[in-house]
């Protein structure tokens, strides 16, 4: 079976590779449509690794994706073939202590796919647990389909935010992380999301969605912005998606008091908190790591209209043109929000 | 000064009262732009008491209102003259257990706009705490400001149900608290709403919103309903917000594992309630008093677009038919949601 | 295999019984040591069923168990052949929605031991996950350890109540499941516990513990004693758990404002819920539905003496005397709090 | 009136000052009995200053105290002359927006006890609001009711943790505060507290509470020490309590998936936080300024036995001996944890 394989870092080949594709009586077969390239994708295609997780054999890349179902395993009850799902990318043991909390996303037993050394799914057929693969109603695409994952992100942080109706957030970072952070932040219950970056591209995407108030942090104070909305208050919750260590600077003065950062970019470094600070606002502290029980939220969140991420979904590659698509994502186009890969002629 | 007055039961004149208008240190004098007609105002009209509460003395009717800010007391910072603002109608002691706890619409102190013996805002200008006086944005219109109480009685009832981003949501009445509930579920985090009622003018104001399944019980089964939208797994949260006694038949049925029941509606007489279903499903259920710390929410979701109550107002009085507005909000006329009084010229 | 066998209402024989005792690889088999009598237990017992669960072939009784382990499974890691363990009863699909999101014990497919059709614990050796088999320290004794499963309950309830310290909670009915839950409620944060029945034998157990407050509600008014102790203000959650429909008389005007109810006890019968009572209080209402994730907290309250449960192991029979042991349970004599059966010797 | 008088750094003086005792409506007078040493008196008797808090002007020291009601204003109705009570030290603006939340601690506003330019309670009598004056039961003691403030602090960790029925937690730091809340974490539903210092003194307070693991941790591991009390798991709540630099190295590994981080010691520097650590745990971080809403929790578990300070406080001086009373206290003795000072006399 063909497969996007990363050899070793900078180097992606469409090749052959043997996969096993024998369907557990819990599992399902997935004829994959379409595939997202993930910014892991391609930090692991630019330097082999990400933290402790290094590519030390060849490894199928690719781990947002949605398909058609092509065989369901014996018990499997809620999936038919002919389905169009997608797929939820990191399975857990299932009894074991964080699974059975509702914490499975904490597992250390998860196999995620594309995470050394585990193969991901830029290949035609996939075996999935079926209880990890959910339908697609008709009037969301595969497109959508494979950008449920970066969403799902987006949708852990803000449930972990507890918003209240009408919070105000603050979301520093328009890349595909924030953005998918800024539309869950609206669609779960904020009045207005000031979003804060540097690349007058990525914010343009928002110029239309009137409780979106853009900040090119180079021309503006996002502190300044932030009073001025709240009327001196401070933002209720203050989501952190850029990874920048900059973005740390004074972030507990954006919040009101009790208010909630929810750390969602991973920053490179340690980064210094000023505790007393963050005493005086009792300010709460949450962080994100993947997702647990976000799939099927985030598919009924498109499926109703209130989250749209069509205009984020930037440009669509052949499987056969899947090298290149990886070599533009790599560049970091300041338009690309999204590059995904359709392997559905296949 | 001139006044709406309830003499008793079926009997209001428009006429003049004597009302103090001493504007204290941390008030604020408004001039009265619009009034809502609220059910209650209604029902004191037509038996002259509700529950306990009984008019036993001429009192001015109304409690949804916005003005324009005609005094400031001399420690108000938040508010100026000429200021359009929006009342929030009970004032509890600010002392009191559960006003420090954040509960101060429990407070057994509250003062409440027109619930005997307290008077109403149906006059030309109140005096009232700065602290539950609330600035509109230029983009909220009088009207708009006048039914932020009536929207935020549905806020509060998002807020007690803790919301996850994504939550399928059912809303039982379209009347005014049934339509403001489902608008605040949906702004607060809601998927999708499924409204239930039996009149069809009420539930054709939802007909273009894509995120709302309206439902006229007598034509097809709620239960089914629900089961089909959510693959069997049931809604989140219920909404009862008819008040009808009917309403609670199965309706613990509709829940998830773990659902919440959240109680706006306030059925006449005791409901049966089947504890043992109750336990099954490990339910939630929480209560609705009025609303607490709501009212910036409410502006907030108006000014940001993310709620749209314009449809909801349905016919305008001037105050010098105010009489005439209370007659016809008494007739219950299906296309009517909220009829308001206009002062402004006065 | 020797069992305790029930062949249909109101009769238990102790006899051979063909059970499976296949090992596998996430599994373990344990030794069992003792058993308690269950509630359940005599109920099936006296009659055959319960709601509808109906014995309709012969069942081995019991599903308060501890032992010893006496194999376990290639994959099995936190468990030794010899160690002392306790066994949560229930089993769920693991890969079920409801288990995934931490709700297990809501899991419809759950296979409950002593649950028509599924064979109980009371026989010499069990089969049964490793995930839900929990090592039990040194001081924590087999009793104990086999009281564990009704202790999970109270806490389950405490757990729900989301008690903040220094609540004062009143609890209804101290029968097995009122006393774990009053013991549950203190060790879970309560400052006080007002606990009601009227059986003083069952109230003089709670007479050494300062922090409870025994009312024989034959004697004296719950009402005056919650507003007595609380100056007024009222409980912070009550417990309701004695399954009576008298209970729920003026239930909530025990409540302070926002207080919690919790539905620990199961009523034969629909009980009436004065719904404007519950909203003049904002009250908010918890149900209860065994336990998920209990276990491991129960017996680190035993372990750590922030519980005793040993004055509520009333009497301990043999397993060849199994039969008198139910029939003593089954006559309810007001000192006996819990019955339980040693296997050891077998 | 005489009073314990900061005149500057270094230099307190016993000596009449001028302080206005007019009663208000809402007020109480109180003849006061005992008053605690904080380390915040102490600092500033060191330092002159906390933070931007300067001693500019003399300032009366103080704010843990307990007393007699001499005085009672018009609408006190809670309150008699006579009555035993404490007090809690910081005062808000009522109407505030923080207060209205039941966060008056974050009300900008706050004027507090013997926080410059506010006088302390050092000094026969105070006068202070009715709702902040709390009667102590006869079985709590004056020096125990001066002790509730610390305590206080203590409790607002433990609600901010939202402690389970159960839970393990690390208290680092076993000083004044850190003793409190390990004494609150487990009154507040911990089943096991490791407590973790470097003077051996204060750990050996806690030498018979069977609930408490002491760890010096010059000579051996925290890590190891909750992994071996968790089984690998983790603890489910780190207090840091100590606000040690070095207490934050490795704190993110002491907690288990989903862990909670509660900020109650200052440190005086900023703290590099691994926020990818922070994230691999998903964990949460919460932070605690002052209380709210404690003071009533704090005094019902002394009543009721759950919580015992007396072991804590360690010595009494007379308010005659006022000023050795603070020299002792500067001195940092490693057996004394609470002194306090009595003006019953006076």
């Amino acid at each position: 079976m063909q497969a996007l394989v990363l050899e070793q870092a900078e180097k992606i080949t469409l090749r052959d590779i043997d996969m096993p594709l024998v369907v557990g009586v819990r599992d399902v077969k997935i004829k994959i449509h379409t595939v997202g390239i993930c910014g892991s994708d391609v930090h692991y295609f630019k330097h082999g690794k990400i933290g402790p997780f290094a590519v030390e054999a060849p490894m199928v890349l690719g781990h947002e994706a949605s398909g058609v179902v092509a065989e369901v395993g014996a018990e499997v009850t809620h999936l038919a073939v002919g389905d169009r799902v997608c797929m939820e990318p990191g399975v857990p043991q299932f009894d074991s202590p964080a699974t059975m909390r509702g914490l499975y996303n904490l597992d250390p037993a998860v196999r995620f796919w594309a995470t050394p050394p585990i193969h991901g799914c830029l290949t035609p057929y996939v075996v999935h647990p079926a209880a990890f693969t959910f339908k697609l109603p008709d009037n969301v695409s595969f497109g959508e389909g494979a950008i449920v994952e970066p969403l799902a992100i987006g949708l852990q942080a803000a449930k972990k935010a507890a918003i209240k109706p009408g919070d105000v957030a603050v979301v520093i970072g328009a890349g595909t992380i924030g953005a998918m952070t800024a539309l869950a932040a609206l669609a779960g219950g904020c009045s207005r999301v000031i979003l804060a970056d540097l690349v007058p591209e990525k914010l343009a995407l928002f110029a239309d969605n009137a409780a979106v108030t853009t900040l090119d942090v180079r021309q503006a104070s996002l502190f300044d912005t932030v009073r001025e909305l709240t009327q001196g208050w401070g933002a209720d919750i203050v989501f952190e998606a850029s990874g920048s260590m900059r973005a740390y600077d004074g972030i507990i003065d954006l919040l009101c008091p009790n208010g909630c950062l929810v750390l969602v970019g991973m920053p490179p470094d340690k980064v210094p908190f000023d505790i007393v600070a963050i005493q005086a606002k009792e300010a709460r502290i949450e962080s994100v790591f993947r997702y647990a029980n976000i799939f099927p939220r985030a598919i009924a969140l498109l499926a109703s209209g209130k989250i749209d991420v069509k205009p984020f979904i930037s440009r669509t590659f052949d499987f056969a043109d899947g090298v290149r698509a990886f070599e533009e994502a790599a560049k970091g186009h300041p338009h690309d929000v999204k590059i995904q890969i359709e392997l559905a002629g296949e």
